[in-house]
């Protein structure tokens, strides 16, 4: 029996099929009426994934997206596409199906939402196009819930398309702008649908872990009064009458609740510089993954957590989203990721010892320039077989003014970066904990006290030795 | 054996200690230095938490606050606290230490962090005013790793002592400028450890319960191109030689997520919003809490989600956060959470007639003023015996642009919010899925149509239906 969602819109068919005469399916399909929650149906709606052979000769309820159709003769063969997951259907003319109707389908443009009733069936031979290959669904009834407008910006097929088979065979690609420009299109290729499960599964197993060991997820604010990191690079809001601030990083705030004894926090959230410069280093906005935990004797003790945490991430990712690692990998192919346990950790010499072999000239308290952390870590590769690596004892005139001083060696420090495939992910140090010694090297770096006033003040009434990091968050230098 | 780092600094001592002859324990205690990771001791650090009588008789090391110490003769007595938790310890003239250790012990300023050595001994009667009541630590050797300064802005055990038992007794509480100037120190009271970790807990509990229903967690922009919610109360910042503007919710982002397949979305960020009142209602800026997804039917299937994922909170919180919610309500009393399963929704209609049944005069189109939605939360409480409800069907007239109109009143919306004890926490919507009709709401409400062009274009090519909802997100009218 019909429902009164899917009968009630027959007077919305095209008027040329309307006035067709004996149309005997004409209750079978035709545009429902928008949805605006006028009843409750008692009807089940399959997902494309859960049809199988399972499910062979089985009538079912399916909403999807027309992904494709075509007609041929008295058939149309449409694909219809779930998110990732897609199916083929036919609607047929036969005791369900009247030619109007194929036509109909045939008709519905590309991306539009419908509901359809069809019988699962098993097919001989395996449908190399879609992600059930081994059914098909016979139509019966079908209903446009939303429909497309007829002409597409991209095509999704050509937007996971890898740029070089796109190239070779002379076919279509998606340049950035057009992808940017039709952005809600462009997210429903399997690739990005695939990526934005994998961003969601960083971010949980992220917090998973770190919840797991004790840390307290904190917020911090966004909107503050000084640019309390140095002005540069810093975005100025109109606060009602005053001007303020958006924070370059929660550094100073994961750091003042460790004085407030939290001992281990972590947060999530976006971070804001005002750097112009068209690079993926350089985000106005990005979102970043940020530790901070007091230690006992050695910030080795945090550098192990954090080091842990990524490796359980890696793992996690490995483990349960091994569909949508496969996904990206056929449109972005690249060598599975390897990583060591525990975790390769050198110090900032040997890394200049393996550059300076390598034919690089650099100083003893030069920063790494992009071009040599990519060598190096192509060097590391070939030495230790490991896309990843923690770098250990950077120079300390190339760190931050909070940075705790190597006690061994004034011109080193106590500070990290965490390095996947020869990019810095994450940078990271012992923070100095002393207010004395923090006014010292604020004063060096020439910071205006006033402006970190209470930060300092945070360390006066006792505050452990702790060390941290962040993921995604270019050290301000 | 003292280690290297305990043993080093003795000549840091007072120098009226080390004038002192024959101090047999001057090895024994000191102010250690900075904490630079000089070392890594092999050396095991137990939480105070743990020091209970399993632990009678042990030798443990253990860092903490001194978080009160009062000198007795020969005694001394402190309070060493570690988070929510503390213990007492006793530094007694004896073999293991001098009149001169006692002296040290006794001057150490409060909220100092120290390392402490000592025996867990089991005592004869419970120490009624410390966590750990069966037990106190004989200290043996005791260490500075960070000196307070002498003088504390605020007294932690004022600044958790509830208001009115302050007022009855005389006694000092805090207030809140005292608190928000030294916050640091505010957040080391047990009632803040407890809130943070409630906190914490709600957005775990919210994550973990929407990442078990299926949904994925997006992040969206916070700096925008357009005052894209209508232009009141937006922040503008300055956008290199531009304006941009701060976001005044996901929402837009949360919807054109539905619109690129992703069915079921979640995220958490702040949200900022340009209001310059000064009220707990009114906040520049906040931590959303934000829902959306698509639904086959009937929005109802989006409200019991919804309303299910704040049910996991609740019945989490009660379940993981005991503790914390005893803390809390030691300073804050209150009632017991009371809730219903499933959820009451009452409609608007209905509220409206049992609040003119309390002699309220309210038109039907009228939204709820904040006495009266305190009102209709007694009221509920009285009649139904739950802290939490749902108030679906509001009036069209006071809800966004973009709410779906009910098809069986065109005054009436497909549209709900949540109250707990009376207050507004949620508010939420069936979205409108079809662009001409977003188009229409837009145009009644005086919207630019120019700065919401992207927003209403991703409508364009197939939309699901679809409803959600924002916890912390009071509606933009």
């Amino acid at each position: 029996m019909p429902s009164a969602i899917t009968s009630r819109k027959t007077q919305e068919k095209p008027r040329e099929i309307m006035d067709a005469a004996e149309d005997y399916a004409k209750e079978r399909y035709g545009v429902s009426s928008m949805i605006q929650s006028q009843e409750k149906p008692d009807r089940v709606l399959v997902r494309v994934s859960d049809l199988t052979v399972q499910k062979a000769d089985e009538v079912v309820w399916v909403r999807a997206r027309v992904h494709t159709s075509r007609a041929k003769g008295k058939q149309c063969f449409l694909v219809l596409r779930q998110q990732q997951f897609n199916v083929q259907a036919l609607v047929a003319v036969g005791d369900h199906a009247s030619k109007q109707m194929v036509k109909f389908a045939a008709n519905i443009n590309k991306e539009s939402i419908i509901d359809v009733e069809g019988v699962v069936r098993k097919v001989n031979q395996k449908i190399g196009s879609c992600t059930q290959q081994d059914v098909e669904l016979h139509v019966q009834k079908i209903y446009v819930i939303s429909l497309a407008e007829p002409r597409l910006p991209l095509q999704l097929d050509d937007a996971i398309r890898p740029e070089v088979e796109g190239e070779e065979e002379g076919r279509a690609t998606v340049n950035q702008d057009t992808r940017l420009d039709n952005r809600v299109i462009d997210l429903r290729t399997s690739t990005s649908q695939a990526v934005f499960r994998l961003q969601s599964g960083i971010c949980h197993l992220f917090r998973e872990t770190l919840i797991n060991k004790g840390f307290v997820e904190i917020q911090t604010p966004k909107i503050i009064s000084a640019a309390s990191e140095g002005g540069a690079n810093v975005f100025t809001v109109s606060y009602f009458k005053n001007n303020a601030y958006l924070a370059q990083s929660p550094q100073l705030y994961k750091q003042m609740c460790i004085c407030a004894d939290f001992e281990k926090v972590f947060c999530i959230g976006p971070v804001f510089r005002a750097e112009d410069s068209n690079t993926h280093r350089h985000l106005t906005e990005f979102v970043g993954l940020d530790i901070e935990m007091a230690f006992n004797y050695h910030y080795h003790e945090v550098v192990e957590e954090i080091a842990d945490t990524l490796v359980q991430i890696f793992k996690g990712l490995q483990e349960r989203f091994q569909t949508e690692i496969q996904t990206v990998n056929k449109q972005f192919p690249c060598e599975p990721f390897k990583f060591l346990e525990p975790t390769l950790r050198l110090e900032y010499c040997e890394a200049l010892a393996m550059l300076r072999e390598a034919g690089i000239e650099m100083g003893d308290e030069e920063d790494l320039s992009t071009p040599n952390e990519k060598l190096l870590g192509r060097l590391v590769k070939e030495k230790y077989d490991t896309d990843f690596y923690i770098l250990d004892k950077y120079p300390l005139a190339v760190r931050p003014f909070y940075t705790m001083p190597d006690p061994r060696n004034p011109k080193q420090s106590n500070s990290y970066d965490m390095f996947m495939r020869g990019e810095e992910i994450l940078s990271g140090a012992q923070r100095i904990h002393d207010p004395q010694l923090l006014t010292d090297r604020a004063l060096h770096h020439g910071i205006d006290l006033e402006k970190i006033k209470a930060y300092i003040d945070s360390f006066r009434f006792g505050a452990p030795p702790h060390a941290g990091g962040g993921i995604g968050n270019i050290p301000l230098r």
